[in-house]
């Protein structure tokens, strides 16, 4: 069996690992447009940071374990065309016959809409090694950035760059950050340590209506300008398609369609990742869900179904965690903001509890629960103290379809060290205008 | 309504704040024969690790707090008898009639076969406040400790005592330390750096027969004898039972029988945490947990069936997560050694993981799971790095009788610096012979 992947993306990968275990026989070829394998979307920053000795060090698989497990990568290829009805396909360097294809060409981070005259040629995001690479030198040398959108990336790389002393500024179209992933109210006490940095100039409800450069970057905001020494935008996650994509059956936001096993309108051709909408675990309906925990599972139930309907994509519940500005963020499933879109009426529980008995650092959470049926639906967490992994249990009770009552009972450690009493999930239906001591 | 409980204990403490959510009218009382409330039963080393600053302040709850919610605590008051058939209790300072009574004086920390004359006198665990104090100094000043039984606590008193430069000399019945959770061989790692501190002494397959007090300590083992300054015992965790218990039908073991809403054979009288059989949800039997969290949650559904029987109080799984001579360690539900309890057949499957992508500290997973259906069973964890949390999550999954397929799509977060790819719940069934780069 021929099995090629087109993108070295994390569902690319996983992909192609979870294939090699199930098919061992099958010769498996990754098709990659830029130069290296495996290159962390926020490497850029992490580098930034010293976690990383090298900026080619920022990777979360090698060629060389590619290779190890006989999985051939063909890199600085590009995909031309597609052509299902003959199981070939055309790349910049020949023609391949297949006899699976796999689509996981992933995401851009790239504002269209921005009037630089460059416009082809300066892509001013991070996701790729070249380019963050060549960005590197300017990124180090510039004094200030402005950063278009404020969710996860851009809080990031906003974060990073403060705690670089370099001057952001923070554009967002929407009237807070991150807004995704979280309730306005509940970011309170984040907010506020964001009015607090010195360097740090936030503007809400603000759209980019053009950018120029002249020796800085010119930022044409409704009704201001921003000059800065670098421009990156965050925005605009869509899928990486090309002229071969009308061969498949798309959805109206150019996304390809695919039924519960990945499977695309073209008989032995599956799409994963970035390129698809997935289900939404709590709603009714499929959403784009471009996250790299959703696009890696992607990609392991699509080899599960190479050779036959084995596993449904299951989807996600768009959990994410990370840290901020010296903030612990964490949120999964339904947030109250979006209650709009959720079937039937839901409440909203906010309480806090220290992180342990040891160490008092608060730890603010907020549920949000189905009204009838009192099951959980969301849950945000915020802290000074790492609770971040609390927010997978959390997503795992969601999944499970699990009722407040039901989780007051579950199981978890206690050690006053490393635990309150309670877990926060424990204490939902114990909570009741702060009465509780623990 | 008049609610009595008995013992400020973990399961008491939540019973009562519970109550007085669920009945703003009940007037409730605490009877504790200790001289405060709350004390940790860890706390004495968490103040030798400078965790607190005073011995006192290693609680989880106050008096203070318990009398803002208007729940009386008496101190210094034990229990004498109990008569069900009128609704009353007797203590050293009077009588009292009670609608509902509630017995958690939880457990004890006492080896009873150790021939110490004054041995009526010498309790040397430090599960309460007034112990732990008098004990203070001689642990203070004590150069070398013998620590009887290797288990959570006896492991951890190893840990802290070793820190602080003393000689130690840990003596355990079984084969390996902390039988009850682990499998020995998961605890390679973690044995061999007990093997490399040069003031640990480990006496296995050993049992005391006898300590005798000069100016030091003789503990008399099997052919040897160990001289140190101080003994602790942290084995033979049984109920705080007392003459009264007669009047409740009691387990062979002297714990109180209750049925699923944690009644005992009396009319209105309840027993929660340690003094009580419970569900291991993973066996078809009852077992004794003598666990905080457990206790807790026991604690807390006793108060929901106080006026009907509302609740099933669902077990535990015995759930732990302790940090020890520079190891993570915790484990969940069944372990390979304790298969036979089972009444199926089991598999494992043992693999490692990096902790993130920036951090590549292993961590050791080991997972027992019913070989037929694949349904997870038990996880055990083990790391330099803080993976503590990821326990719960597994905790949840068996609850939920969840398949390593299941598992495989589970939604959890991503952040290079947090995390890897995926978690070792989602890897378990992509492992084989570790091909997987993940």
């Amino acid at each position: 069996m021929e099995i090629y992947i087109i993108g070295a993306s994390f569902a690319g990968i996983s992909c192609a690992l979870h294939a090699r275990k199930l098919y061992p026989n099958a010769k498996i070829t990754i098709i990659e447009k830029n130069t290296m394998v495996g290159f962390l979307p926020g490497g850029l920053l992490l580098y930034l940071q010293n976690k990383f000795e090298k900026l080619s060090d920022a990777v979360f698989v090698t060629e060389k374990q590619l290779e190890a497990q006989s999985i051939n990568v063909k890199l600085s290829e590009v995909l031309l065309d597609c052509h299902p009805e003959k199981h070939e396909i055309t790349t910049n360097k020949g023609n391949y016959h297949y006899d699976k294809l796999i689509l996981a060409s992933g995401s851009e981070q790239k504002s269209m809409n921005i009037g630089l005259e460059d416009d082809d040629e300066w892509d001013p995001s991070f996701k790729n090694y070249d380019l963050s690479n060549k960005i590197l030198d300017q990124i180090q040398n510039a004094e200030s950035i402005a950063i278009i959108g404020a969710g996860q990336a851009g809080i990031e790389a906003a974060s990073t760059f403060v705690d670089l002393k370099k001057t952001v500024h923070l554009i967002e179209a929407m009237d807070y950050p991150l807004f995704k992933y979280f309730d306005p109210d509940f970011l309170v006490p984040f907010l506020s340590t964001l009015k607090q940095q010195p360097n740090l100039y936030f503007y809400l409800n603000t759209t980019v209506t053009e950018v120029a450069k002249d020796k800085q970057y010119e930022i044409l905001l409704d009704g201001q300008t921003v000059v800065s020494d670098y421009v990156i935008t965050t925005v605009n996650v869509h899928p990486q398609l090309a002229a071969f994509t009308k061969k498949f059956q798309l959805h109206s936001d150019n996304t390809i369609q695919v039924n519960d096993y990945l499977e695309t309108s073209a008989k032995d051709v599956f799409a994963v990742g970035d390129l698809i909408h997935s289900p939404f675990q709590i709603r009714d309906e499929s959403v784009y869900l471009p996250q790299i925990n959703h696009a890696t599972r992607s990609g392991v139930i699509a080899a599960e179904n190479l050779l036959k309907q084995e596993v449904k994509f299951t989807g996600g519940l768009r959990t994410i965690g990370t840290k901020a500005f010296g903030w612990y963020l964490a949120s999964t499933g339904l947030i109250e903001e979006e209650a709009f879109v959720y079937k039937n009426e839901i409440a909203v529980k906010n309480f806090t509890q220290p992180f342990s008995l040891t160490d008092k650092t608060t730890i603010y959470c907020k549920v949000v629960y189905e009204k009838s049926s009192e099951r959980l639906l969301g849950m945000q967490l915020l802290s000074k103290a790492d609770c971040l992994e609390k927010i997978n249990t959390a997503a795992l009770a969601i999944e499970n379809n699990m009722t407040l009552d039901e989780l007051m009972q579950n199981d978890h450690f206690f050690q006053a060290e490393f635990t309150n009493v309670m877990e926060p999930l424990n204490r939902i239906n114990l909570e009741s205008e702060d009465r509780h001591a623990f």
